[in-house]
């Protein structure tokens, strides 16, 4: 394959892709050349526009049309509570879950060494800046429970440690429609050393 | 996510794609989103384009940047065999075997009525009209050995049957590098019934 040959290098170019090998490529421009040439013109317009239409929220660090974004400019949210998320779309679940009215601080992954991110890759500084400020009472770290997010979780709790604001994590326990035969022994640990009595909650 | 959303529009659009379901289409956007934006634009322009740099070539219907294609063109290629494979990724790979000096003929797929896919909706009429021709001495089915690419196969041997052309397959056995051990016993059936005499190739 040349390097004018169009369909090598479209492969090419979306081999580097998270997930997405040289094979899954292949088979996504063949099933685009089968397909309806305007689902590749939309598609493809989407994707060249995309860092043109997104901005980054200066706050909180969430990719969205706005700056700030719809969340932090909104005065019916909590400002005194901030959610600390690994990525965009953590802080989209959340929000789907209905279950959390304050606002949120997106980090943009985890500390990870081996993948040469350290702090200044995240946004810890800017997140070290909020708690400082004295405005927050409250910052909820809520990293996925994976190796990666927990040391980031220990990383930020050091970090964080003699500000004024109450630093807290998500509970551990067993989730909803979780099955006790097939949960890991370290959830089941959890669930049992975070049991609640009747009634309370 | 409403519909001006940029982020949620493009994930929708990435979802339609085989292989890729809502979560990693999402994660896909974030990682163009964390990345250099000429690479984004690059890959979307690349994408939205392609349709109008491939043809499809009339005599073998390979998806090429010319049309008849560089292997139909080709004088050197023997003119009187064609190997029928699936797709364009699988004539690729033959290809790279330098192993086959004669033409093609893709199907664009293979039957399957559950998928709604009928002899129309693939090259058949085009691979019996130049069976017809009376040029071709052999038809050489390499379908994929699936149940559909069997299927096929089955279909396109019966409607090849009293034209004047040799139609065969490839042959079946223990691929190089294989381990016995691990093979599926339909394989080690075909590599027993198929086997040959010492020399003999």
């Amino acid at each position: 394959m040349s390097a004018v040959d169009p369909i090598g290098r479209l492969i090419a170019l979306l081999s580097r892709l998270p997930g997405l090998g040289e094979k899954s490529a292949g088979r996504i421009v063949y099933f685009l050349l089968r397909g309806n040439p305007d689902y590749a013109r939309e598609l493809g317009r989407a994707m060249a526009e995309i860092h043109d239409q997104v901005q980054r929220c200066e706050q909180c660090h969430d990719l969205s049309l706005s700056n700030p974004c719809p969340i932090c400019a909104d005065p019916e949210r909590d400002r005194s509570t901030v959610m600390v998320v690994e990525e965009p779309h953590d802080l989209r679940a959340m929000e789907k879950s209905k279950s959390y009215r304050g606002r949120y601080h997106v980090l943009h992954g985890t500390l990870s060494p081996l993948e040469g991110r350290g702090p200044e890759q995240l946004t810890v500084e800017a997140l070290l800046s909020r708690a400082q400020a004295g405005e927050l009472k409250e910052i909820i770290l809520a990293l996925n429970p994976h190796v990666e997010g927990e040391a980031t979780t220990a990383f930020l709790a050091e970090q964080l440690r003699g500000l004024p604001v109450k630093v807290t994590r998500l509970a551990r326990g067993i989730p909803v429609g979780g099955d006790l035969e097939y949960l890991d022994p370290q959830s089941l640990g959890q669930a049992v050393r975070g049991r609640r009595k009747l009634g309370e909650e």
